[in-house]
C-alpha cells in the first residue's frame, strides 16, 4: 500500500528517502485524517488544509483530482495509523482472551494519548457517512466491521484454548465489547474526562466475567477431551 | 417553552390557531432537526434549508437572525421531539427498575421508528460538536448529561425499591447502560438491520441481570429493615 509504506518510512527514518511530492502528499493525509475527527470529512475544504499545511490550493489540487479522492485517500491514511497504534501492538500478545484485553487496552490507550483529536477516526466518521451512500461509506463500514471480526475472532479463539465459556454467544458477546469502546471514546471526548477510559475497561471487564469458564462447561470440557482420548 | 408548545399545538390540531410566521418557523425547524442527523448541524445550510423546506433564502433568514441562532433552535426541537416520543411514554411507568426498562425499550423504539433518519439526534450532534466549543455544544452536553441523570435517578430508585443490589455502582452500571444505547445506535445506523437493537436490549438485560438483587444483599436489607424498626 503506497500510503503505508510513506509513513512507515517518513516515521522510522528522518531524511526521507521519497520524493517531496510523495513527502507532501503524507502531510496533507496525516493533516486531512486529524482535521476529519474534529471537522468531519464532509468538513475538509481544500481551502482550510491547503491553510493547515501551509501550501497553495492549487498545490493541494495538484496531489488530489477530486474531494472524493481526498476522502478516499484519508480513510486509508487513517486505516495505516489505527493499524500501527492500535492493531500492531495488540496482536503481538497470544492468541485468545489476551489478545482481545489487548486489543481494548490498546484502543483506549489510542484515544487517551489522542492519537486523533476527536477521538477513534471510525467512529467519528461512519456516524458522518451513515447517511451517505458511496465508496467512502463502503470502506469504512469495511473497516469496521474486520475490527468487529477480529473481536470475534479473539473470542472463538479464547472458548478454543477453555478461557471463555464454550455457550458463550460471540456476537452478543462482541456487540456488549465495542458498546463499552464506543460509549469510553464518546464520554471521553465529550466530556474530557479520562473517568469515561477507566469506565470502559471495567465495562468490558464486566462482560468477560460473565463469560468466564463455569465449573459446569469446565466438566463439560473435560468429559469431552476424555472421550476423545 | 415557545418550540414545545408550537410543536405541540400543530401535532394535536390541524387548524393551527398560530400565526403563519410561527406555522413557517416549526416547519424550519422540524426539517433542520432531522437534516442535522445525517448532514450534521454544520451541514444544516440555509440554501439547503430553504430547499428542502421550499421557501426563498430571504425568506429563512427573516426567522434566524444567524446560523447559531438556527443551530440553537434547531437542538430545542430536538429536544422537544425526544421528550415527546421518548421521555414521556417511559415516565408513565412506575419509578424503579420498570422505568428504567421502559427508557429503554422507548430509546430503542425511537430509533426503530427512525423518528430521526440518521437515528439519535443528540448522539450525531455530540459527536460533531465535541471539538467545537460554543453554546450550541453545551446545550447537548446538558441535554446527554440530564438523560444520564436520569438513567441514575431510575436505579437510585430501584435500589431504594429493592429491585436492585444495594451495593451495585450507579455510575458504572449507567455507563455500561448507555454503552449499549450508543451501540445499538451506531451499528443499526451504519447496518441497517435491526439485530442491533434486539443486542442493545439484550445487553441492557445483561447488565440488569448482574445487578439483580443477591440472596445476601436480600439478608442484608432484611436485617437493616429489622434493625430500624
Amino acid at each position: 500500500m503506497k500510503v503505508a509504506s510513506s509513513l512507515k518510512n517518513s516515521s522510522e527514518d528522518g531524511e526521507s528517502r521519497q520524493s517531496k511530492g510523495q513527502d507532501s502528499r503524507t502531510t496533507i493525509l496525516l493533516t486531512a485524517a486529524k482535521l476529519a475527527t474534529t471537522k468531519g470529512l464532509a468538513g475538509l475544504s481544500i481551502g482550510d488544509l491547503a491553510a493547515e499545511v501551509g501550501m497553495s490550493k492549487s498545490g493541494l489540487y495538484a496531489h488530489f483530482k477530486s474531494k472524493e479522492e481526498l476522502e478516499l485517500a484519508t480513510i486509508e491514511t487513517a486505516a495505516v495509523i489505527f493499524d500501527r497504534e492500535v492493531l500492531q501492538p495488540a496482536l503481538r500478545a497470544p492468541a485468545g482472551i489476551e489478545r482481545l484485553k489487548a486489543l481494548v487496552s490498546s484502543f483506549l490507550a489510542h484515544l487517551e494519548r489522542r492519537v486523533f483529536p476527536g477521538g477513534c477516526f471510525f467512529s467519528a466518521v461512519a456516524a458522518e457517512l451513515d447517511t451517505r451512500p458511496g465508496p467512502a461509506r463502503d470502506r469504512v463500514v469495511e473497516i469496521v466491521g474486520n475490527w468487529l471480526a477480529l473481536l470475534s475472532q479473539c473470542m472463538l479463539e479464547a472458548q478454543d484454548l477453555g478461557e471463555l465459556n464454550p455457550l458463550a454467544e460471540v456476537d452478543q458477546a462482541v456487540f456488549e465489547i465495542e458498546a463499552m469502546l464506543l460509549a469510553a471514546n464518546f464520554l471521553f471526548v465529550m466530556k474530557n474526562d479520562p473517568i469515561h477510559l477507566t469506565q470502559g475497561r471495567r465495562g468490558v471487564e464486566n462482560v468477560l466475567a460473565r463469560l468466564a469458564v463455569s465449573t459446569e462447561s469446565m466438566q463439560e470440557r473435560s468429559r469431552k477431551t476424555t472421550v476423545k482420548r
